[in-house]
């Protein structure tokens, strides 16, 4: 039944053309609900091929509505679609108990989303699964918006995932996924419903601690440089440095966080691995802090990567500083007035060599990052993703701390570098890497490592009171798993 | 039955090794057809496991067919092979009617190809199916080359694309591409064969209009940055400046290309916010250019983004070029001769700055352009992706527009700026993103937002005559989609 | 049955949490084997709601296993679950032999891997499926470590590759490995068990031919270099430059070996082309060297682009360098000294071309890095690849060789460049690259490129002795597949 007026309300709807090839009907679909998800939706479904049945309390007075759709009473409706969407909040769900055997055999499709997490005791799927248990529940296109079904334009996320119980539900749901154009991702049975209904209320949930981290150690260490190299000068000579803190400051900081970020990637495997050593088992769960931090090192590994790049950036724009620019003129005036010095072949070595061990660890930094883009680390097995991962990561890790202890050179020697008897900001930036790397060099050791080896492929230094196990698998020589 | 000669035509494989365990046999596949792609699919089926059978007009003339592969006439090919690959060319899709009863309930796998668009009235595959009813028509393999079929040494796109009517029809094909090495794509019904026999045809289609976007401000940027920088010298005072097109030139348009498409990229969401604000729904079409306009988007902004890396890479070439180091010779030679200038802070705070602002305004950029991987995407739910593109995107070009303003400073202020009373080339730049930007801030001073807010969940201004709806899932207040 | 202690062996999984809806019991899991992979296993099957069932020798002695998982003799167990994962080593398989009967019609899965390639005639699976003929028998779960079920926290790839004949005893464990977290990747019948068990022993292999060229290509150059930059200057004039090493040798080793591996990247298609006019026919086989050289394009282009990129940020801290701001110095010195020499407008107009050409070369080769992560290139077809790859690749190794012809300049014609009558490495490197545009040049002469599309589309100099062949598909003129 098209709406009375004829007026339909045509969307912006670019990609799908509106087909009506009677001969290829994919079918009737209800859709119980006629708010903005359920309308935007009925004209997808329309535009796909699909005939549209809208499920109304008042069916008549039903404006709105996309053109082409019939609108019924819920049970008519029901009667006649055997794929249902329900488009309406949690709360109304009760509607639908006296339709019960009406809806029986059927795949109700549940797209509701919450407001927030927990604000319900359980799923809205298993809520709509125990209010009616005939029909079959499918949980699905709640991670897709109503204004994304709608412009089709926003060319990102285009996945729709997919729950239930009966496969051959999901099925039909995934087909209706796919007409519109969207991809489906089968994430199992209903149990994953509470999942799949988190998902679109998350907001880089894996990203936080990493991301507070990292405004921690930049706000700190900003305040330390500021300390150190602008309110210093002001102090004890007046000399108004203020200047630095866009470019010169920007720079000293990132590089540090990166440094230290690379190393806090690094550490819990370091500690998992101890851990190993002293329960004498991998048996044991890791504690809570050590299990958090450990899956978000990805996260961490690529902030560290932002703040390198933004470190090359800067040393990018450094010989275009008008500062720099003074300083190099001023440098050159004096070195004609006195006659230039020599050319000192150990400072031409130490520098190029901290600048080339920056070049590299950063060009393996690059590697890490686009490793783990997740179509290119799909592509490799796990060895060679851990051969990338852990070995180079560890060799990135080496390269950049030598760099930056390179980059100090002496300067640790002189009294001058120690302002209020404060280290300078690279040598704190140094002592978390330099452990990071010390542990790891204690772990590699063969001694410690042929032990480690041992645990990690199921041996354990003390045997369970139960008596030995048969180990058919695994014998604690030969691994069945590498 | 083998080439009467013996001598096999050995194709170039080097992936799937030819295998001959006959336990394992994959069953019998029919091929139509002995021209180049039917030939090299046999041989690939065959390496495949499959048993394969050609279905010739005169099979005893048939040479140059795999070894291995039986020649049969049509009919009786038919009779043995459930699967039919039919790779002849539709205008000879006849020969098929009078097979009509050996084809019932075959699945008949069209893989043909167009020369361009719109040649035929309708998709080949359509034509198919009319022609043969009884036979279950699946479109497949057309976007596979016979080059890639034969060498499988490109790394490309391995997707196979998929569609008919019938899923178990579609499954065994799916079957096939699978084992030959490729991946499969169910694109759904027949109805979609119009587009997958486009596809192949295609070069890069939404980057048509970005691409000439592109081009034209390019050609005209460079033109007007020629006239004032290099012609203007020319004509004023002899001054043979051509040498500056290589590099400045470049590093002049290219930043300003890049600032104008990033502008571009965010109008049409603004012109969309206003515009919805103008119809009181979001119920309402919006004109076809907006459509087509925001639909490429993406590759809107990834050209930006390309013209901003290379605008970096020109950044990083300036302090080593030959123009440069000359002038930073004569300029300390002359600082030399009359006593080096004061320090200005002013001017390290705001060269510093603005260097600083475009640092960070690429690192989002950047940031920017790895979420638009696809795969990247697909790891976001739709609230993140917007987060990043929508959010991010806006403070990216704020950064870079303030980069740009900065970087102007005073100078617009200086008379001999405008030369042949011609603004300069970056203030021509900054019109388009300064206007946007204003017309954003104006999209979100709370008043405005908070009618584009309940528009965009779908409450509308004046309710349709037909009479007030039914809204059990949106009220305007609470919405069930964010 | 839970471990008789009670003490349960908790692992350290962060993602599932234990679950014991029982609703929603996901049905019986068997596991022969109780060695680490098995263990691991059996607690995550617990944790994603699946009953687990431990078939062992020695029922009653089977400590260390998770709680909740009962625990029987190896019949009784096969007789309790319809799939049985077989976590044992292939050494000790055929105690599954006197279990025939109780195993039939059940799924088998064998997850076994090995410790080498070929380290047994044939493959696990093929032997277990000879073993026990009457199962069903899946490889699966090989790819992926006990490690990675068990933490669960190494995001990395979570793809579980499946073969076996049966799609229904597949699709059980293709749900299993849904449950788990892991995605499954379907790779056909049994005969691909092989490929599956080498994968997770392969490290690169693709990428070995191509790095051993690299580290060839690096080693020597930088030979060459050193032997004309280092100790050419310390025999002939005592003078020790050998700080030279870290910055200018690499950076003028990197971008030769860079520009050489490009050109071994587009050499193969050419000699391919060239091999076709010869035999007159594309159905001859490639010599086995030009087939593996054609498959490993991929790696070399990209080890060329990261070479390339090494390059970058090498030029990128040039002006920084402490020895080019020495000569900087000395040379503004002399300048002064002598009066700054004339600007020199055709010295200006060369070396901003060659930058110049250096980033656009650059630009374009970022583009096919980008445009070869499998993400990207699978949205894109086959047209679109071959025009990225093919037609800019050629470009891009067009520009580069340009800039280096370019950066060489007139010194070629200067008596000192030759040291030890070598020419400068530069002049080296540009051999490959010249000889390589040189002949795709002669490829696409028109007279030449007419007749190559035609033996491409499938046409042949001399038919075969067998007679004329009846091609439907392909008739010389019209290609069915582009
Ligand atoms: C730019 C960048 C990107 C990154 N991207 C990712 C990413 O995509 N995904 C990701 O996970 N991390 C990523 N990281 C973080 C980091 O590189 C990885 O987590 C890396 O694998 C850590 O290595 P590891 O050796 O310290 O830890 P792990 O490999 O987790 O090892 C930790 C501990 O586990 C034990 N262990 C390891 N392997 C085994 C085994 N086979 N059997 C038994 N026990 C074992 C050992 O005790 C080891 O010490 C990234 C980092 C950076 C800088
Ligand atoms: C390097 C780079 C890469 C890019 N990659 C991509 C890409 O991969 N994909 C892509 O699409 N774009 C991409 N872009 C373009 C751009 O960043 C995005 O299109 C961005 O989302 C535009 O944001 P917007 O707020 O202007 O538009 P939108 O988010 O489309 O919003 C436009 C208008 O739609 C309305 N609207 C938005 N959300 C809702 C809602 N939930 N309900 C109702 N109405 C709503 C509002 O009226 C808004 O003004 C890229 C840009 C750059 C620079
Ligand atoms: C940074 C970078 C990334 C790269 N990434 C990839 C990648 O992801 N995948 C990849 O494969 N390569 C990649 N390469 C390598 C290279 O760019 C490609 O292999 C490129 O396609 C080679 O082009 P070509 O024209 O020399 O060879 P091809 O396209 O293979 O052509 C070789 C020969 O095959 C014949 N031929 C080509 N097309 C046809 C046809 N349709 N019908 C009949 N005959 C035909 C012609 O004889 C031609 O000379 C990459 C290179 C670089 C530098």
């Amino acid at each position: 039944m098209p709406t009375p007026d004829g007026s339909s309300p045509a969307l912006s709807i670019a990609m799908t053309p509106v087909t009506t090839d009677a001969d290829h009907g994919l079918g009737t679909v209800g859709i119980f609900g006629t708010g903005d998800f359920g309308r935007t939706l009925g004209l997808r479904l329309l535009q796909a091929g699909y005939q549209v049945v809208f499920g109304s309390r008042k069916p008549q007075r039903s404006s709105l509505l996309p053109q082409g759709a019939q609108v019924l009473g819920h049970a008519e409706a029901a009667g006649v679609a055997q794929v249902i969407f329900l488009a309406v909040h949690r709360d109304n769900y009760d509607f639908l108990v006296p339709l019960a055997d009406r809806l029986a055999g059927k795949v109700l499709v549940d797209v509701s989303n919450n407001l927030r997490r927990n604000q319900y005791p359980e799923p809205n799927a298993h809520y709509l699964s125990k209010l009616v248990p005939e029909a079959s529940v499918v949980k699905a296109f709640n991670t897709v918006s109503a204004w994304s079904l709608q412009s089709g334009g926003l060319d990102a996320n285009r996945q729709v995932l997919v729950c239930g119980d009966s496969t051959e539900s999901k099925q039909r749901v995934v087909d209706v996924a796919r007409s519109l154009g969207f991809t489906a991702l089968d994430k199992g049975s209903l149990l994953a419903a509470g999942e799949i209904e988190d998902y679109p209320l998350q907001l880089f949930p894996m990203w936080r601690l990493p991301a507070a981290v990292a405004v921690g150690l930049t706000a700190s260490l900003f305040a330390y440089c500021l300390l150190m190299d602008v309110i210093y000068s002001w102090v004890t000579s007046k000399k108004d440095m203020s200047f630095r803190i866009m470019v010169s400051l920007a720079n000293k900081v990132f590089p540090m966080v990166s440094l230290m970020m690379l190393s806090l990637c690094y550490l819990p495997g370091i500690l998992a691995g101890f851990l190993q050593l002293y329960n004498g088992t991998k048996y044991k769960r890791f504690p809570d802090w050590l299990d958090r931090w450990m899956l978000c090192r990805k996260q961490m590994g690529l902030l560290a990567l932002a703040f390198g790049f933004l470190h090359v950036l800067y040393i990018m724009i450094v010989p275009i500083r008008y500062y720099v620019r003074y300083k190099v003129v001023s440098w050159t005036i004096s070195q004609m007035k006195e006659n230039q010095s020599e050319f000192d072949n150990t400072v031409a070595w130490y520098t190029d060599s901290y600048m080339s061990l920056g070049v590299l660890g950063f060009g393996l930094f690059i590697l890490l990052g686009i490793t783990s883009l997740p179509s290119v680390s799909n592509a490799m097995n796990w060895r060679e993703f851990r051969f990338v991962q852990s070995k180079l990561g560890h060799l990135t890790l080496l390269l950049c701390t030598s760099h930056t202890i390179l980059y100090g050179w002496k300067r640790f020697l002189r009294a001058q570098t120690y302002r209020w008897h404060l280290p300078p900001a690279y040598m704190v930036a140094l002592v978390l890497p330099c452990v990071v790397l010390g542990l790891k060099l204690l772990l590699v050791t063969p001694c410690v490592d042929r032990i480690l080896m041992r645990i990690r492929q199921g041996w354990e230094r003390k045997p369970r009171p139960a008596g030995a196990s048969d180990r058919t698998g695994a014998n604690g020589k030969e691994p069945l798993m590498l």
